[in-house]
């Protein structure tokens, strides 16, 4: 088992706020894909469509410093993954820990979430930070999978 | 053991163009830290140096399609620990597989590292697509530690 993990430093000192960007409809809207359905409370399931497909997750755990999603549909290597946000004041900061857990290859395909799992979570630092990210279908393209 | 993974894909009919951006001293200069000194070649060591500090790096595999450092000199967590690239051409793209191994623990530190590679992942990709990378210290900052 493998994981893919990120941290993204936001300059903001209202963990609150930050916290709205994972746990709203219109927040995830603003950093990750613009077609987000759903219900992002807990137990909830949230739909998140991209050109290609897209992933529902289940809502395992919300509280503001952490967020916990299982993949309930999806690409199989994604389908019973866990998605692990963690936040924490730290100075100026609002420091945001990522983990997508349960990888059971470490496959092209993951090589290809790590590094779009990184370009998203500098998408949900400028939303933060500026107002605006570049969710989906704006998003980085990073390679041939786009 | 834990591993961080990545995956650009470049425009580009030349893996050879590709791979002197990993396996020359202007080429790393261009994409990873400004500050890079040292051997390249096979059995050589690299010396990356950026504002609080770096890694000296053992050349254990030179060659187009694979190279392969090996960290003897830097923070604790990095000494020991090897960063793989795979080069392939898929289509109109140079794919670039990147697998930094032997993490012993998943620290915050990891995570930084994770996020700031994918970063550095993507200067290389626009120094090979556009002639302008984006190296230390001008690179993009994620979090408190930048």
């Amino acid at each position: 088992m493998v994981d893919i993990l990120h941290k993204v430093g936001i300059k903001s000192s209202s963990l609150a706020d930050a916290s709205k960007a994972l746990t709203t409809i219109e927040g995830l809207s603003g950093w990750w894909t613009t077609d987000t359905k759903g219900d992002a409370g807990a137990g909830g399931v949230i739909q998140f469509r991209f050109p290609p497909g897209g992933f529902d997750m289940k809502v395992e755990k919300v509280e503001p410093a952490h967020v916990l999603w299982r993949v309930v549909e999806g690409p199989e290597d994604w389908v019973g993954t866990t998605i692990d946000w963690t936040l924490k004041q730290d100075g100026e900061y609002v420091v945001v820990l990522f983990k997508h857990q349960g990888w059971r290859e470490p496959t092209e395909s993951m090589h290809h979430c790590s590094t779009k799992w990184g370009v998203f979570m500098l998408s949900l630092k400028a939303l933060l930070e500026t107002g605006k990210g570049a969710p989906s279908p704006n998003d980085v393209k990073i390679d041939n999978w786009n």
